[in-house]
């Protein structure tokens, strides 16, 4: 009945790893592993929903199309998201997992 | 912008302090420290909601009406509390923050 966010995780990750936890018609929850990753050069997300999402473990910078200053994320670390918000993960801590838990919703 | 889950916590805290964080109209988002509180005897909640939740720092137990076993729960553990699952948290860790992560939603 009960799982860990911190366990399950596989050993070797090519990519980062997406996992939804939970699932309705209203939100998504979601974890994700990244060790190293970023979003491809040149790629941003660009979502048509909110997503609030907390960083767990490891560190990440994230960076806003824009003249946004990036935000560098440490465990504990939350933000919102909002729809049309363009942004990608710049950059993640190498050899640590840096794991993430995204709530994506509908306003 | 970012905000931290395990900063600006109120350092006495004569009842569990409830927070929302994120509040849209399909879901809310909550923080939850407990701090050797539980809920009060005879006291269940019974939500018309699902709640997903996981616990982020110290230990909890929770218990369900009926025969279900009561369920420990340690850093990094979730689960669903679907609409109608009668609960209550039974123990928290005393002298340590049991923060809490609740995601409100419904189906």
């Amino acid at each position: 009945m009960k799982n860990n966010l911190f366990e399950h995780i596989p050993a070797e990750l090519a990519e980062e790893f997406f996992e939804t936890l939970q699932e309705s018609g209203a939100v998504k929850i979601e974890r994700i592993v990244s060790r190293g990753h970023a979003t491809p050069d040149g790629e941003w997300y660009d979502q048509p929903w909110d997503e609030w999402v907390v960083l767990l473990s490891g560190s990440a910078v994230l960076e806003f199309a824009g003249e946004r200053t990036p935000v560098t994320l440490c465990a504990g670390d939350y933000l919102l998201l909002p729809s049309g918000c363009v942004h990608r993960v710049a950059w993640t801590e190498p050899d640590v997992d840096t794991l993430w838990l995204a709530v994506h919703f509908n306003r």
